[in-house]
């Protein structure tokens, strides 16, 4: 039963997303705009106060505060949003600014690990001390809930997962790092491996002549047998299966969770990389483990956000 | 100054070592026997009561109890040795077994951790809340402190760090999967590159007709130019170097802690792996990054060990 309310904000680069949400994990009244990232701060700032007003007006429920997950590096301690590239945020005090524009308290979190209090609370982190995260989408990240607490790192980066090393003097990765996971099992290393290959110049491809390549297309092709994209998918693969065993091998984890957008390419390979997790990490720590795609039907950052205020009511964290 | 006095075990496949600490980090009366193995349990739990008993004597210090730190993964919730391999003990009762025999108070955990915990109160992990101690040995471990606990994970085994991979498709390593950190940058794998190399077959290598090819042998080889030890220490340090880049990327630590016998071989190189690591390694997760060796000079497990004992009186962690 739902006995307190909070509006959640995701806020990404290309999109800024709102809803009720309520103590049970209940989600009303979810609305977007494209982020107004050309704006600047203010722009988004309105967009954030916008939300908020179509939410307590359109719902009339009385919440308890506002939270925000950001794309971005985030620094509680000093309340400033420290580094938000896809937002060109450097060092950004959200909160002061946005307090005396809501009167309610607001609190803010990077948007992986408030996700990952989504699933915590709501998804298939339930009822679990230990647990990883890993989203897969453009990029590749990571939440951490080890001994019951979020992990942030000494330095708010804590669970960068996507640059993993997986092949020393591999691809180049956007870090300026060679043979990172990301660099072979993301959204953009998949569209630009496709492109690399020429996929779309070959008359026998489905993606011939497809202008914009993305990877939920080159998915698409591997599945329909095209032979360019069952390589870059396969590699995509072994990468994602060796990333994994090094984050089992290393951290142990109770549950490993997949989620975001780039899983629904992934799914009908998920069971060859279960197998190759369980076959090639160490037994011991494979033993209690459990592989689990996300519980938050897409939605685990906009739950999480809405976990970031009741946490805050019960002193509790995550 | 030291108020209170235990015995620290260090309990390894080759060598079982004890010592009198003091909770103030002093160490007295270091003893050590080659454990008796071959024996089987009941031969190990003899020498580590006469161990025991000689510092009793020795020194009549008060002891408040004693803690072992032994090579395999450690069950403290059923308090079970759950698997120690070179100690060809499985789901072995360890302090069931010990307590009629010592009269004190015993404790045991994974030497690593252990290790960790001494680096913690004595050595490079001081007045530090976030820190991973990576050690390089015959094979290659690790010891995680987070948000000021010790991370066991899920079932005790976290912080296997050799087994990151560092190289899809590598080398095999003795986990049975492939290009694993430990395949290049061990002990065992850099001794066992040597001999596939053929090393001592080559007249012109300081390690011609060397029997017993050892890492140290092909460290030393190494620092005298010999081109195929330059190639073999050439992979171990790149494969550290990414093995590290992964760690500080997922993990952000505040501090990196290197020890194990290892690290007198990999010292000239290490001014060379920390240069990569910040140059390679995400500019925010290297922000704070302090990258250290062991401050325990190759005392970490038996000072840890007497920490397992202070910290229970103490009913404090770590």
């Amino acid at each position: 039963m739902t006995d307190s309310w909070a509006i959640g904000i995701d806020l990404g680069g290309t999109k800024i997303e709102g809803a009720l949400i309520g103590s049970d994990g209940s989600l009303q009244h979810r609305i977007h705009y494209p982020t107004d990232v050309q704006g600047g701060a203010e722009a988004i700032i309105k967009q954030i106060i916008l939300i908020v007003g179509e939410i307590q007006q359109n719902t009339g429920a009385p919440i308890k505060g506002i939270g925000i997950g950001i794309a971005g590096q985030i620094d509680n301690s000093s309340q400033l949003v420290r580094f938000a590239p896809n937002l060109k945020w450097r060092n950004l005090p959200l909160i002061e600014k946005l307090a005396p524009l809501i009167k309610k308290p607001i609190y803010m979190d990077n948007d992986v690990r408030v996700a990952a209090r989504g699933e915590k609370n709501f998804g298939a982190g339930r009822a679990c001390t230990n647990f990883i995260c890993l989203y897969l989408g453009t990029g590749i990240g990571g939440g951490i809930v080890l001994n019951n607490a979020l992990i942030t790192g000494s330095n708010h980066t804590a669970g960068e997962f996507g640059h993993l090393t997986v092949q020393m003097n591999g691809p180049l990765c956007t870090c300026g790092n060679h043979g990172c996971l990301e660099a072979f099992s993301s959204g953009w290393a998949i569209a630009k491996n496709a492109r690399d290959k020429n996929i779309h110049q070959n008359p026998d491809s489905p993606l011939f002549k497809q202008e914009t390549l993305t990877a939920a297309l080159v998915f698409q092709a591997a599945n329909q047998r095209d032979p360019l994209a069952l390589q870059i998918i396969g590699d995509a693969i072994e990468a994602l299966t060796a990333g994994l065993i090094s984050i089992v091998n290393a951290w142990n984890p109770q549950r490993l969770i997949l989620g975001g957008g780039l899983l629904k390419g992934y799914a009908p390979y998920l069971a060859e990389i279960e197998r190759g997790v369980r076959q090639r990490a160490l037994p011991s720590a494979c033993e209690t483990l459990e592989l689990l795609t996300s519980g938050c039907q897409g939605n685990g950052a906009l739950l999480g956000a809405g976990v970031l205020v009741f946490e805050s009511i019960h002193d509790k964290k995550c």
